[in-house]
């Protein structure tokens, strides 16, 4: 391992498809990049059997065992407490002591969400952390925070999210000068609740590239590269938005299922509505990073395909050598700095 | 006119495409049912010359002349201000004289449900009229109650959604029993913001069919016919949804862009697509009722096609038959007795 090798651990009990998809997104990984080494944490009796059926440089993929695992279902808090040896845990300890850079998992959300915060705590300054999700757009990505981190948030706190945001896609999406808007039922000033038109006030006075209030209808429209929100609003329109092409999946399934021809008719039409619709595909775009802890977290879909867990390793990683964390502390000590006091 | 005669009244000045649609619309209305009577609102200079152009009993629809209109982007409060002798006050005017039994409109949406506030007044016991926009599912409907008449709301509010959804989505779309939903970021109980678990407890408690929450991804998928959330929240959604149908087709435009032969190919299976996404087209659906106010008035999309305005006027004539607001009356008295006094 050169001194510059980046070493990712990975949740290799945590999607609905453990631990194949992560075995196999791990090996994909390392073949795409030279300097990670990547550490699978979980049961070694089911990870090695798996491993085994691989191709790969054995000096870059190590499994560190532990002996239990948080399940979908469960209660995170509750099983935080109760397993203190699951693969989230020890994977999110690794990174503390410094064995392991980022950790990436495709778990239990909540238990992950909470993990991180309790083993890595928070960077100095940030108040509450933030998940983000990029929506594809005609000219990039719009990139909402939060989507389910937190809920019942302050002005402050959608402050915070847009300086993390604006960091995040400076350095991870290549956006220069990203612009930055609240998410809200009109464009005016005025209009929104009270949460909405205070931030509005908040991020009106900071050094970012704001842009005001965009409405439902500009997510996908490319407005602004970052748009901040609470994070029940955020939740409520990331799952509205996965669930639209499911939907017409089934729809086009339906239409098919009349008579033959229509069937024949659907199947020669796929191939196209597949590729104009792919990035609207959400399991492809890997997992999103639970920002403002002080490390690198990121949680993925339940359904993580091996390429969306290599796609979250390779994330991991050029934020990691990004030094994102380093970055968001600054900023967000400097515009702290800028405005007025509030809690 | 017989004594059975719903006169409904239209903003003939409304929509982006007025006095046609409205004008058009109307003819069609009364050529669908046999009792009703339109009372096109607005200036009689520019709606007689539309008028003349179609063929239609002159007796069922009358101009009623007056001299000013509200615009698209007039700010709603300074506009009622300024403009009392605009189609939309004039019209809603006309209900509470008793000379029509409803309104519609294709005119500035804030302007329509301040003016309706303030002309009809709200049912008694009722805190914050609201609008429910319907949503298409593999079962029939979801209804989402509130889609932006009030932001800030309290749980109670959400109630009173869910009382007028339920006798909404039972006489006008013969949902019988309709299923009541909190729309959250969660099934569990405890998921959710203060607003939704509050919310969830008075919902519990209320002899409704309540079955909990749903979340974002639940709204297409039909597990509810009445599902509530504040007004920001739920405006936001819908903006969203109604983006995705327009995104789609830029998609496949720029798809077909690229040559000829895809320029065919999407062109062949337009037809289809078209037939599929058919009832997730927001525009098709007509206009939308502003449930609790004292009196029928009905929003639609100021690209309101004839069509459009057609089915708002026949939505209008069914509420005004089922005699809605009197049904809302009751159970919203019923339901206050059961409960817990709270504010």
């Amino acid at each position: 391992m050169s001194q510059d090798t980046i070493t990712i651990a990975i949740d290799a009990m945590g999607g609905d498809d453990a631990p194949h998809s992560e075995v196999a997104g791990a090996v994909e990984a390392i073949r795409e990049t030279k300097d990670i080494h990547i550490t699978l944490v979980g049961k070694s009796d089911v990870i090695e059997p798996e491993l085994k059926k691989c191709k790969y440089d054995k000096e870059r993929i190590s499994v560190h065992h532990c002996s239990e695992v948080i399940e979908m279902h469960e209660s995170p808090t509750e099983a935080l407490k109760k397993k203190p040896d699951s693969s989230i845990i020890v994977g999110l300890k690794l990174q503390r002591q410094k064995k392991a850079d980022a950790f990436i998992s495709a778990g239990n959300t909540g238990a992950v969400m909470a993990a991180s915060l309790l083993t890595l705590g928070r960077i100095a300054n940030v108040t509450r952390p933030t998940i983000g999700e990029s929506f594809p757009t005609d000219k990039g990505i719009s990139i909402l925070f939060d989507v389910g981190a937190s809920v019942d948030n302050k002005p402050i706190h959608l402050l915070e999210f847009a300086v993390m945001g604006v960091e995040y896609a400076k350095h991870i999406f290549n956006v220069e000068n990203p612009r930055v808007a609240v998410l809200s039922i009109g464009e005016e000033e005025s209009k929104g609740n009270t949460l909405s038109t205070e931030a509005y006030q908040l991020l009106k006075q900071s050094n970012l590239n704001f842009i005001g209030n965009v409405e439902g209808r500009d997510i996908l429209r490319g407005k602004a590269e970052v748009i901040v929100c609470d994070g029940f609003t955020g939740n409520v329109v990331l799952k509205f938005a996965e669930s639209v092409i499911p939907v017409l999946k089934s729809r086009f399934r339906q239409h098919a299922s009349q008579n033959i021809f229509k069937k024949i008719w659907v199947g020669m039409m796929y191939g196209t509505l597949k590729k104009i619709l792919k990035d609207f595909d959400y399991q492809e775009h890997g997992g999103v990073p639970l920002l403002g802890v002080n490390g690198i977290s990121l949680i993925g879909h339940g359904s993580s395909s091996p390429k969306a867990i290599k796609i979250m390793a390779l994330r991991a990683e050029h934020m990691a050598r990004e030094k994102i964390n380093d970055i968001i502390q600054e900023r967000i000590k400097d515009i702290k700095q800028i405005l007025p006091k509030t809690d």
